[in-house]
């Protein structure tokens, strides 16, 4: 594993450095120079008022830890679904029901970094059912329910660091995986970090997803050595039962990983065989080790979530297990891991090569078959290289980091430092065609471009820098996408789209696999929520306790029921029930009250949602609907009026005439 | 006040029936019965790749809290600028550098409901330099500088409740103003509720703008009676000097508002003449009063907001000041109020009358000087209605809300029930043109179209409902804007975009007018933060007390220093002070570490931005960049041990082999 010649890993900052400049000289172009398009491009990404999008693009937030809905070609933003991060906007994570949401075992977590948003399947076919995407700084995966766009449950990922090689999907949706990309020890212990090699550990992980709600659960992990494992992807097809992770940091070093992670030639893609890890754990093979977890889940009828700690964890040993894990050396520093839709080709995109190199999953076979090994690690034999290659694409581009597939047998290769896209031909390796990008493409997404069944019309460039591209905003600027045609021979740049937090990596898919199932509002009958007020003959306000008070409050255009609440106490602990009683699509009200320390409630109709108030001083507070809902939506506040805490003020509420006491 | 007739209002729910059902009619028409639009369209409004658009629009985010920033005639979402509402992805609100920003009277607030986007004046034109904006559940108003699109200043406005008439500017930004939408006692106090008319108070309030900096100081409030204050706008030409203030509930009722806030046939535009008031405010004739309000502000060199608690403002009475405020009764519940560009017509949008009144202001000066009252209100005379109208737009639509003018003496006004933007001409009062909107439309807002120097290219209606004019989201759906080429005789319907949380309102500027000052990035040297390291030989990591640590780090491609860190324990507070070193545009680094309670840091090039950190177990955690920055973006990642709090592990950190301790 080390590497004899201590000062070789100089010769891989050149392309770095000419990565640079070249990023710097393309940075220079003016708006003016950029190619002529013609009416055609404006035309193909038109989509006149009133009529729809042809595919939903989910991309993913990155560092906002959030999933954008976009529609193509218009590239357009539908919706941002908060899924790891608070958003006050619609007060997820500040309300009492998606709180929980947030939580880990290390308490509430308001942010993740999101990255790889990954589209549930069926026969290696996208399904439109179910959304993951993974939570990089405190591992996590969340599922997002694709018929209310609404993010349904999250778990924690334990023994990992960096969860970046997630949630890619198998081939039905047995299971999302979840790679770590940082070794960490396993278990946590207070270890000198320079014994890295010695204390740390690669967990994988495998989450399987039920079939039929999507709940996911920790099937089992595998423990391999302490690498940087950056991306996986399922095979599929005659590949199906496998799953290929990528890893970088074979060095396993923990300082200044930029020089010492990029020492050695190739690199391992670690292929997992998980219908074998399926045997070993029905013949007990496994560990169960202590593990601190969170398993956060959304009640569809309650509309609130709750945490439920877990404690163990399975671990399978590819010492002990035989035929679980193999090693395939890839050439230098593998980014992305793309089986291509037939399963057969497995290119490794290795960011410091010079070529592209290409695995047959068929050659693989034959030589774990024949026991074609380099060596062993920790008891996982290394395949010979020059025995599984398939094909090299040579000298295509500098930097590959993702491929993508259309639907006739090519692949599209981006390449951050050359910062473009590179159409090849699977089988031939010939290049086809290529395609600057502005500036610096990271992933690219095809809609259904990782499964089995692509849908090769367009492409997305999710570029890192963006630098000059739209007109000016300070230091910080949107990272941009750009949106292709390819369906032809030559691929042709239609648009430019800014987008939210860092479009890292995307998915899509046909709307019409999506909008048949889509749900327009919450039916109030089947409203479980505790505190719920379906109508306002149930409204009222109790105070629990000494120092505790709840308000079942309800919300229908244009009035709160009740609007003048009084008897409230400072250092009361003020709950705040809001039951939408709208039964119609896009009636959302909204709820706040003035000098709260929490986000509004942005309540669906059918929905209830609670806001914790605790008034710090005596007066007369308005609250109102934040949702402009009617014509007479101004109208629509109340006041709650606050006496001392030593105060007798008897609780009392009401609406119009109607007055209650309680 | 009151109204004889006990059961009239009911005829006012005729107008809102007719509109729901109007809107969901509205609502099934399918989008492929959308009219056809040619490829003009489709032209018009498509920006190519690298190239610009013409104008910034800046719409509020409505419950979102912020200020979300387009490009027309593209509609693309250039920025999302964090305003009044904690965001994960930036960090504004939960590094330590931001978080003043959010304080108030209350505490710590992570969010607003944030209306009307503003932008400064110089001699009635928008210059580009600042846009204000209202926080409308917790009073308050922002400063956002438009050299960094950075939130500077947020001031909070006592005496008031639902910011709403806020914060429209004078003619040369010497003051934005606040008018207190919901009435409040003044001071707060506990009083019953059903008092309302006696005790509460409805203040509107005058910030003071430094013509240097920007910054805002509440110069005076004036106090009014508790009608609820709904929107605002300042004169201009002859009228420059005065303020109107539309308010409806002049029946001061406190509960049920949608049907008794309805029963006056008229309301009031409140005219305040503030040059008066500034000679009141000479001769003293004010009261100051104790008021306790936050005033944040956000050093340019610190990157630091600090916030400094007020603690009295000047109080002017209008029966004490003559000539200060008069009442101009418009018809019913007007909700804008509109200065045409030469600022002679104030247009009063009665959201509830069949007509729209437009007054006339040489009209007002000559009603004032013959004492041409119809009674007075709390020492407020109240104008003759006949003798103020200019003109009636007759029965334009239904449900008035909003009117912007165009540079061809047009004014378009916005009709929420019949969901509509009418074109009519001033000073003839004649219907030249209308134009559906899809749905429910509220404000509208052409470039300059409130200014003195409207630019009457573009119209921008912006719609309450959405319903099926995009793929469904679910439940929950973007609300939509619309772009209209107004070039021309006719209105003419361009494209539909969708937004971030509600698009309330919206200001446009020519991009000429910001590009030339816009920051690229923070000058280094000019770094005045007390933490900053302005270089790796200034890195370090101090234990300053038993448990309190700084770490001094620093970014470049593709590395922290330090990178390791030993010598924490379990119990510390941690303080990461993290500057980005790099000095190019567009090269954010990000920062984050393993189950850390906060969100990341987003630092832009020569900032400084600080995360506490409070390890909670034992273990070593990575940290890592979330920004993808260069082609080893993976490896720029760190560790930092966590010893148990009994431990006595020297602090030491490390880059690559230079390793220092404390």
């Amino acid at each position: 594993m080390k590497n004899p010649f201590k000062f070789k890993w100089l010769l891989w900052l050149i392309p770095l450095v000419l990565g640079l400049a070249f990023t710097n000289q393309s940075c220079s172009s003016s708006p003016q120079k950029a190619s002529a398009l013609s009416g055609d491009a404006a035309s193909a990404v038109y989509v006149a008022p009133g009529e729809y999008d042809e595919f939903y693009a989910f991309l993913s937030g990155g560092f906002s830890g959030q999933v954008s809905v976009y529609g193509l070609p218009s590239g357009r933003l539908l919706k941002v679904i908060p899924v790891f991060s608070q958003d006050a906007e619609k007060g997820y994570g500040y309300n009492e029901e998606t709180k929980p949401m947030l939580n880990t075992s290390f308490g509430f977590i308001p942010w993740d970094d999101a990255h790889h948003p990954e589209l549930s399947q069926t026969k290696g076919e996208t399904d439109g059912r179910w959304l993951f995407i993974n939570g990089n700084n405190t591992p996590r995966v969340a599922r997002i329910d694709l018929t209310t766009f609404e993010t349904a449950e999250i778990i924690e990922i334990p023994n990992s660091g960096g969860n970046h090689s997630s949630p890619f999907t198998t081939e039905n949706t047995e299971y999302v995986v979840a790679g770590t990309r940082f070794g960490v020890p396993v278990p946590q212990q207070d270890v000198a970090i320079n014994t890295y090699a010695e204390n740390f550990r690669g967990a994988q992980t495998f989450i399987k997803v039920d079939p039929d709600n999507g709940e996911m659960n920790i099937e089992f992990q595998v423990l391999l050595p302490a690498f940087d494992y950056d991306l996986a992807h399922s095979g599929k097809g005659k590949s199906h039962g496998w799953t290929f992770f990528t890893s970088y940091n074979t060095e396993e070093k923990s300082t200044l990983l930029e020089v010492n992670a990029s020492q050695n030639d190739k690199d391992y893609i670690a292929a997992i065989n998980w219908k074998k890890a399926e045997e070993y754990i029905a013949q007990g093979k496994f560990q169960e080790v202590p593990a601190n977890y969170a398993h956060n889940v959304l009640n569809e009828k309650t509309h609130s979530a709750t945490t439920k700690m877990q404690d163990k964890v399975r671990v399978l040993i590819p010492s002990e297990c035989p035929g679980l894990v193999y090693f395939l050396p890839t050439p230098k520093s593998p980014h992305g891991v793309d089986v291509d839709p037939t399963g057969e080709y497995i290119v490794g995109n290795g960011k410091l090569s010079a070529d592209l190199t290409v695995h047959s999953f068929t050659k693989v076979l034959e030589a774990i078959e024949n026991k074609s090994f380099e060596t062993e690690i920790e008891g996982i034999p290394v395949l010979k290289y020059e025995e599984i290659v398939a094909g090299i694409v040579e000298k295509p581009g500098l930097g590959p980091l993702h491929t993508e597939f259309d639907d006739k047998g090519n692949a599209y290769t981006t390449f951050f430092i050359s910062s473009e896209v590179v159409k090849w031909k699977v089988g031939t390796w010939e290049v086809l065609d290529r395609a600057p990008c502005y500036y610096s493409v990271g992933h690219l997404m095809i809609p259904g471009g990782d499964s089995g069944k692509p849908d090769g019309k367009y492409m997305v460039a999710l570029n890192k820098i963006t630098k000059d591209r739209y007109l000016p905003t300070g230091p910080e600027l949107n990272h941009s996408a750009q949106l292709y045609d390819i369906s032809g021979d030559k691929m042709k740049l239609l648009l430019d789209f800014p987008t939210i937090g860092e479009p890292h990596y995307a998915q899509g898919i046909l709307a019409s696999k999506i909008v048949p199932n889509s749900k327009k509002f919450y039916p109030l009958e089947e409203n479980e929520h505790p505190y719920a007020a379906k109508g306002e003959k149930f409204t009222k306000v109790e105070r629990t306790s000494s120092n505790e008070v709840h308000v079942y409050a309800t919300t229908i255009r244009s009035h709160f029921a009740p609007d003048n609440i009084e008897g409230i106490k400072v250092g009361d602990k003020v709950y705040f029930h809001v039951t939408n009683l709208e039964q119609d699509w896009d009636t959302p009200h909204g709820f706040a009250v003035m000098g709260a320390r929490t986000a509004e409630l942005l309540i669906m109709p059918g929905q209830t949602e609670t806001m914790i108030w605790e008034p710090q001083k005596v007066g007369v507070y308005p609250f109102y609907c934040t949702d402009f809902c009617s014509a007479l939506h101004q109208e629509m506040q109340g006041y709650i009026r606050v006496s001392p805490s030593t105060s007798n003020m008897p609780m009392k509420w009401s609406l119009g005439e109607d007055e209650f006491t309680q």
